[in-house]
């Protein structure tokens, strides 16, 4: 049997490692910085996209696809944002065996090209609000990368809307951040998510807002889980992106962007996985039971057989393992390291008694249970499941976040989380020097814990930590 | 109200551009050769994916998803395959604001990088067959691009598998040309296809044989919808993809790959378009009935809206246009354009009738129907739609078909569709004689019409014509 993986309290970045080649998730790519996504993560990533498609298109947003290519000169037209970018642009010089006479950018994001298409689709109010999305990939150099965290080409989807009022760009800014971001992060992947603003330092670069979403991974550092942006009118501005107001005259459209990414797939691992390997929430695992034959045996073999056809017409996504020239433990393991909510043991000996053992993923328990009871008992475990992947990571988010009033605490509350410190008790350089010690403001939140209704409320608290 | 579009017999070419601009499918991006795909298009891109991704999964393929970025030296490892590439490729040559030591090449298609893999992960014959698919962007720089036919950035999915014998990998080959890809065009798009196999000529760059489709177009070009390939040891024995037999000696696998692509969409508007737009099959229609609320009428309104929710509980896929601040007859010819495939128009005066008007685009008839049956009458509309695209391309494509004996003669059918011709026939240069005319052997079948089971089959009969 292949030796165990590293434990994720003795060295967690070797875990994360240990994991997604044990349980097959992805692998480096040769050009550097470059993945290969695995199919048991392409699978959980399908699902992931699916759920958020659903609640991207409930939210009145239609998809679209945009070139891959962008002219250098297009990405100069907005000043901050070519100033945030510039450093990671792939660059294609040479096309058709000939250089070329501009050379294009591989997208690192899209506003450019979709306002180019927006300031010619847009004429009067009625083509507002203007509501775009695509799923593609994009390309940053990335000099220190991580698989699923931080790629030099990476897959998302990014959306992009134009709107009348900036109220409106708001509005549905937050909708984005509400309603398919955290909704997706909590619901369906069991990660509870602190969602606040971004202060000026940490902003997207073109945005006058950038809403958050931050997770909490297992090691108790940050993770950036999905944005939503108000970008004001500085991409209307660069790219004449104007509209008729019913009084007729014209003004520049108020716009937003938003993106969540395959580092979705690195959240789902830190923040569920432990010594075993993966746990999957059961609303995203490519097979939420897998019925396991202990050995050889026409009865047992039946049995499995029937109780996976049970499943299926449940609607659960269930496997038969019956690969019995296969060791029983080897095959448990690997079920275990991949994250299967829930394993069903049939074997020769409980099955005589009437019974089958029932593993669940999440809790490591294993209980007998009658066979005429097996599906149901299933079922129910994916359901309960669910919910306490989630009720065991928003404990340790609020275990490990605590509330300081000044900066050195906060430093030493980021060595193992989360701190919140009065945002006024940042200002006077707080932020920068946090910063130097490599711990960032993750978001601003209003006093309450809500989110707060403009960059200078007062009261305002600040999440910091450390972050991938 | 704008200028109709160009008649389809006057100038096929630019019905098409007319088409696709009108019908709100695609714009041309900045980057030569590059397409921006919009919303009504994607739409249909969407559930064309759907229906091949069901049916490869069907299959027992997996989905994985690989790099955009390959090393540029790997790309040479299988003779024939740089050569087919090289004119075609884009290359990156600056990354991260440095010029990179090792040039990348943006992938053409993936091969070379998916090898790479196989030869890790293939170990023994248990590990056989590996059965993979990726759904990516690629890109083959293009001098005469035309929107959907041929883009230098172009979406499909690109599957590729790897057996333990040449029978295997056929018999799987064989498998996605009949059922994924003819079932996905004969029975989702409604586009009949002729299947055989490619001439030394035109097969794939690395390919020991190149299995197609061949739809026919309304100018009677031929346009290459899918092909599959068996790719023999050639890749293996570049990659050393190798396993281990039963009886324990090394092998080299025999591998596939299949390809079909956002091409597929221009199939679609030159095979069923008209000269009033897009005429979609129902099965991929984004909205399958649209019900136009003719004026502002309170009655109108309340009888439109539930017709749709009738229509809705029946799963059909229904929009109300009730923009009555537009005239309706601009509205209508705007549905037309898009080739929505039932209209139910709602006016005052039928409604005190009793009845609505159904409108079918693929035939063009308008009737009366009662309002309590109007709802039936759309569905079966639909599924006799369906059919009646299909059976109408397939009239068309047989009535445009010339079997012929001479080359001459094929020249002369291939002015306006194809011919077929003995393969013996062309034997002697004739290939050559047709190429040199703009005319190529668009696939080989046997003298049955089947499938030929090898190259020098006697009796094989050259289904040739122009092709896009």
């Amino acid at each position: 049997m292949p030796s165990p993986i590293t434990p994720r309290s003795a060295d967690f970045p070797r875990w994360y490692q240990d994991v997604i080649g044990r349980a097959e998730l992805a692998d480096n790519g040769p050009v550097r910085g470059t993945m290969v996504i695995r199919p048991w993560a392409w699978a959980v990533w399908e699902r992931i996209q699916a759920d958020l498609d659903a609640r991207i298109k409930a939210a009145g947003v239609e998809n679209a696809y945009f070139p891959l290519f962008i002219p250098e000169a297009d990405l100069r037209r907005e000043a901050e944002h070519v100033e945030g970018f510039s450093p990671e642009l792939a660059v294609v010089t040479h096309g058709g065996g000939e250089e070329l006479a501009e050379p294009v950018v591989v997208r690192p994001t899209s506003e450019t090209i979709i306002n180019r298409f927006m300031s010619k689709w847009i004429q009067s109010h009625r083509d507002l609000p203007l509501l775009l999305n695509q799923w593609a990939n994009v390309v940053r150099w990335e000099l220190r990368p991580r698989l699923f965290l931080r790629t030099t080409e990476f897959l998302w989807q990014e959306g992009h809307t134009a709107h009348a009022t900036e109220a409106d760009a708001r509005r549905f800014a937050l909708g984005i951040l509400n309603d398919v971001y955290r909704a997706t992060m909590e619901e369906t992947m069991a990660i509870p998510v602190l969602r606040g603003h971004k202060t000026a330092r940490e902003r997207f670069a073109g945005a006058i807002r950038t809403w958050t979403c931050e997770g909490m991974m297992g090691d108790g550092k940050a993770l950036q889980m999905g944005t939503s942006h108000e970008l004001g009118q500085n991409f209307a501005r660069a790219f004449d992106t104007t509209y008729a107001t019913e009084t007729g005259a014209l003004d520049y459209v108020w716009q937003t962007s938003w993106g969540a990414s395959s580092r979705l797939i690195g959240a789902l691992i830190m923040t569920h996985g432990d010594d075993a390997g993966l746990r999957l929430p059961p609303a995203l695992a490519p097979q939420q039971v897998v019925v396991l034959v202990v050995r050889a045996d026409e009865g047992v073999e039946r049995a499995a057989s029937s109780l996976a056809g049970e499943l299926r017409r449940q609607g659960v996504r269930v496997r038969v393992d019956d690969r019995v020239d296969m060791g029983f433990g080897r095959r448990s393991v690997d079920w275990e390291l991949k994250g299967v909510p829930v394993r069903l043991e049939v074997g020769p000996r409980d099955l005589a008694a009437g019974h089958v053992t029932l593993v669940r993923r999440d809790r490591g328990t294993k209980e007998a249970v009658a066979v005429g009871a097996a599906a149901g008992a299933a079922t129910a475990a994916l359901q309960d499941a669910q919910m306490a992947l989630f009720d065991s990571a928003l404990a340790e988010q609020r275990r490990r976040t605590e509330a300081v009033s000044d900066v050195a605490s906060a430093l030493e509350a980021a060595e193992s989380g989360f701190a919140t410190i009065a945002w006024s008790a940042l200002a006077d350089g707080g932020e920068a020097e946090l910063a130097a010690a490599g711990v960032t403001v993750r978001c601003l939140q209003a006093g309450n814990g809500g989110l707060a209704s403009a960059d200078d409320e007062p009261g305002m608290v600040a999440v910091v930590g450390r972050a991938y």
